[in-house]
């Protein structure tokens, strides 16, 4: 192939072309995400409000919806140059396994010790919180990748860091656990006595194994009741959209260095951390009219948020101790089958990405969990990652849009987020390898159900 | 500082500046490493002699002491470009904590799925298999790094795998074995009634947990027992170091782009794959005296090969079906203590390493687990990778160095080779971080008493 030569196999900016703002999707958006409401009161969030709970100046790119582009601290510039550039690398292996004349590109986010993209937004959140003087942070972590991300991030900068993570994950991710002690984090398995929500909800549901948003509340709680701590989130909230927009803007720089034009664009989604942080440049030239692309969301189709649930006003936790947020949710009681390994377990779905939805800018779809893994396994043996559960579901989109291409003959360009790999994951792995992992889908009973719980907002 | 705009944290090599040539450090060697002997006539092995185990292209390799630079093969080159370069990092952060004048690099090849160097010999040794139109190749792996190493590279080319793993490490490793399993090899724990050598050995001992000598003696004899395959092999073997030479090639290359002079060069060594290959560019220099460097092998205190061990031939492999090496050995029946989580287990080292040590080219010394685990999380906090606890031991001999630097005022330039991650060995973290750690070091009288049983070689 003579463009081997012409493009790299990896694309690494040079520290001079890396990006030094966030961009902010929202200042481009007619129909503005709606505002977090007050859960008592139904009245927007103030700034007030919400300084309790996060950072001050956290809080005030909350609320801007107006500001497109944030300086980067110098401080988080220099964190970023630890891991960052993150490599767009064209899938040439993928390609030939597939034998399709699309051309697959992947920007890979897992070369870093928390093994995903969720480091992006933990060094400025965290960077954030020791500027304004704070002790520490708490946080929830399901998984673990947010958990260790911001375990990273505070060892850094020498802020203490309190993790809540769901018990399930907390006791079948035992290594999870003990590389956000080895960064210094305290790792609490959660629903915990700890706090009043979680003895709440451990009076309620004795057997319980945890939610992540049982996990939120008691961090929120903890955040909210100990002097000089603040709550920081990994996903859904639009601060973290913006952290996370450098994923996208390094993506395009690297494809307008070598003057790529993609025609899709491709992203996992749970609460929308990667896919709003990958798409948000591109999905800025389309609001403006620049560019047209086609943007796909994939989520698994045990927690299918996008593609099944409802666009309402819900509460962000199972507590119900956070704000309301207008998104695509399936209940904030909603909780994936036990017998889910893919990660992306939120019920509910970032509000900016939402609306994109809502308004018709961006598709989605679901896949079943064996399909993931088998996308997983086709793409570690060729590309040599092996990938997180997360993000083969963008693998798994990505191999179907170019074999679409090998039907039709279209040499589209299509741009996938890997956002991280599975080393933390090998039970899932295990199950796939042994033919004993079950997919399941959630009735469409089980989900009215939970959604019937939603708070009215008029 | 301002060499911080200069150099920038990580220096990728770009494509074309990646070495196309291995570098075969014995071409240099005024005393040459002793040849492999046959165990029972103890006469120089032959081209002849070594094709039933090797493919014939790595035997000529092995057995090439004259030839400085061996071609790499395009499709090799193709494969190293998926995740290579690695970078050449300059640990501005692990400066700053320790406040020592001297500057610190580490060349880091850690960022790939089998989490360490040894792809750059797998995919190496898988190619020339697969060119000899070979079924598959058998080896043995301890802490799976190779395991998992050889299972990509066989993957990649469609040879079939067979990995004998350490029966402890498959018992406490379940994840290195599902990683090696996704990507479709084969693992087998050893010692394992499929061989001879394996029943033999359950016979003597029948409660063992197993050694890398052992699963050796049985990869081994599959690969010369089954039609169509060969044996491969991670460490010690010359053909391994003159692989792994592009770790140092590009080290080299990246420090000659920026006009940096190393002062000190820092490796661990287990077999010697790592720090062969890292500092063979460096030590050419030395041989042909166009410059000086100070080469630290770094080994643990547990299984102190150069440090305690003595030279003299010694069987390969337990079962002693492999031919005799001189190195620097502790027995070939020497087993690390089980206490020891941190790598580098093998009794001998590499004959090419050995020669240059007896020559007094380089130093050694040993460190006790519990100061390579304080350096592990030193170094995780601030440079924010999670090592091996093999590469752990560089480690902590390039803060010591620095710290000493520290001392003096002097402002000396350290590389080490980072050689991997250590997302498989939490338990040993995990000891760490629960204070049940402890450390062992053998007694004279052990180590004289397996020394006792190395062959006569007049």
């Amino acid at each position: 192939m003579s463009n081997k030569k012409e493009i790299p196999y990896k694309i690494y900016l040079e520290e001079h072309e890396m990006p030094k703002q966030w961009y902010n999707v929202r200042a481009d958006m007619k129909n503005k995400p709606a505002p977090l409401l007050n859960p008592g009161t139904h009245k927007p969030m103030t700034f007030e409000e919400l300084t309790p709970v996060f950072c001050d100046e956290l809080v005030k790119q909350e609320l801007d919806d107006t500001t497109p582009y944030f300086d980067i601290p110098e401080e988080i510039l220099s964190f970023y140059k630890m891991y960052r550039p993150s490599p767009l690398v064209r899938a040439y292996c993928l390609e030939e396994k597939l034998q399709t004349p699309a051309k697959i590109y992947y920007k890979f986010e897992g070369n870093n010790t928390s093994g995903s993209h969720k480091l992006n937004s933990a060094i400025a959140q965290a960077y954030y919180a020791k500027k304004q003087g704070l002790k520490g942070v708490t946080t929830e972590t399901g998984a673990g990748q947010w958990g260790t991300a911001l375990s990273m991030a505070s060892a850094y900068l020498g802020l203490d860091c309190k993790v809540y993570m769901v018990k399930c994950s907390y006791e079948q991710k035992p290594f999870r656990r003990e590389v956000m002690r080895t960064y210094g984090a305290s790792v609490t398995p959660s629903p915990s006595m700890d706090t009043k929500v979680g003895q709440k909800i451990l009076a309620e549901h004795p057997g319980t194994t945890g939610s992540l948003g049982c996990a939120i509340s008691e961090a929120v709680e903890v955040a909210t009741s100990t002097e000089g701590y603040r709550y920081v989130l990994g996903s859904v909230l639009n601060q973290v959209l913006l952290h996370q927009s450098v994923i996208g803007l390094e993506t395009k720089a690297a494809l307008d260095k070598y003057d790529i034009k993609p025609d899709i664009i491709i992203g996992c989604a749970g609460g929308g951390s990667n896919l709003g942080g990958l798409i948000s440049p591109f999905m800025g030239e389309k609001l403006r009219g620049e560019a047209d692309y086609r943007i796909i969301a994939v989520e698994p189709a045990s927690c299918p948020s996008f593609t099944r649930g409802t666009f309402a006003y819900d509460f962000c936790d199972t507590g119900m101790v956070c704000p309301l947020a207008k998104m695509y949710t399936l209940g904030s009681n909603f909780i994936p089958s036990a017998n889910h390994a893919g990660g992306l377990r939120y019920h509910g779905m970032s509000s900016t990405l939402s609306q994109l939805y809502a308004d018709g800018l961006m598709e989605a779809r679901s896949y079943e969990q064996t399909k993931v893994f088998e996308a997983a396994q086709e793409f570690a043996r060729v590309e040599g990652i092996l990938p997180a559960p997360e993000s083969s579901h963008a693998i798994r989109a990505a191999i179907d849009e170019a074999l679409k291409c090998k039907e039709t003959g279209e040499e589209k360009t299509i741009v996938f987020g890997l956002t991280g790999t599975g080393y933390f994951d090998m039970y899932a792995y295990q199950a796939y390898n042994d033919g004993t992992m079950s997919d399941y889908i959630p009735t469409d009973e089980e989900i009215a159900a939970s959604v019937a719980g939603l708070p009215k907002v008029d």
